[in-house]
């Protein structure tokens, strides 16, 4: 059975992309990372999500990306609510995120003795993240095979994005098709002190027009406005 | 005066490196990894390289590579010692090491403005790991650019390898010139439980070859055989 290595937030998207994994015949290892961010619901939603999709492995890997800063998920910079239409990349950016978190799964690969990665990274909702885009996902398709023992002994990675095309309607009609519990799973960046979404920043505004565009209702409970 | 992130491990390739950022007139942030290497000595050297040479700034972001496992630098894998013209890639070889070491400089340089990154690899006396080889750091490059929102906004990275094509002796003969103190250095991938290099490992060989083809002494104690 091939193996392969998941990227997974714990969010919808990452959610579906491993019921896609799944679907597609890997046996798969879902990784998450503990890197500071704000809230640990994030890692206990990536744990149910693993847990009920039948991931073969899940680890959490705990890396520092607030040694640098420089990004409201993971600093004191506040997050933008009711954000419309503003120009740019938004402050949610975490420099080189998508990078490092490629590298790990590289390296987990490796290991494993795995040639594919799958990432949920979506280039239509994607919040003007430069590292959620079709050359990114290329690019490092392209170093992997140069930067890897593996690599270097003939194993051809591939970078699985394949929800990055869709718009956010369409991945969560395709994860109910496929069995997503997406009550367990956790998008917003902002939440209350006892852990509701709040339904209004760029993550949790995408999830609900999502869900209404595909006509279905977003399971989680949002915080009384 | 522009910046650049130098990756520091302590040895005498990166304390080179660094050395030759400071006199390019970079205003140079050297950054270590803190990765669940076997001995803090690689750490300790670090900042007492750092300081000497006049680092801006040093920061040591704590990363968990032992989470997969995979090579004898972070596992209960036993150091190989004396290893003669034994083919392919050591055991020491840890999966995508380099990947997630230039990954992080990258979300640093976003985070200070910097387009330059410092990595002392070396393609001559390289031990054959497949992420010190020119093919590598130019796919790096490319992957820069597409990755970071710097990247979209303009900024064209360059990882600088000054070291790429020298020799190991060449290496010491210029940090010689240049006034790096190697007594601060440390190589060894298997000191002594009194910290000093076992003289045997690939590491200690390589650098005692270096110093013997340079003409020059190596100040740091052995092991005593």
């Amino acid at each position: 059975m091939k193996r392969a290595v998941v990227l997974l937030s714990g969010g919808l998207d990452s959610a579906t992309t491993l019921a896609l994994c799944l679907r597609e015949g890997f046996e798969s290892y879902a990784l998450s990372f503990d890197y500071g961010q704000r809230h640990d619901v994030e890692i206990l939603a990536a744990r149910r999500v693993a847990s009920s999709l039948g991931a073969r492995e899940h680890r959490v890997a705990k890396i520092d990306l607030r040694v640098f800063g420089g990004s409201a998920l993971t600093d004191e910079i506040p997050v933008p609510k009711n954000r419309t239409d503003q120009p740019g990349i938004p402050v949610t950016y975490v420099p080189a995120r998508n990078t490092i978190f490629l590298s790990y799964a590289l390296a987990w690969c490796e290991v494993l003795g795995a040639a594919d990665i799958f990432i949920g990274v979506n280039a239509i909702d994607y919040s003007g993240y430069p590292d959620c885009r079709p050359a990114f996902i290329s690019a490092f398709e392209e170093l992997s095979t140069v930067a890897t023992k593996a690599g270097v002994e003939g194993t051809r990675f591939r970078i699985h994005a394949p929800l990055l095309e869709m718009s956010k309607a369409k991945i969560i009609q395709k994860g109910s098709e496929l069995g997503v519990d997406f009550s367990l799973t956790h998008s917003c960046y902002d939440p209350t002190p006892d852990l509701l979404a709040c339904g209004e920043c760029d993550s949790c505004r995408l999830r609900l027009e999502g869900f209404r565009a595909a006509g279905l209702v977003d399971p989680i409970r949002y915080a009384a406005k």
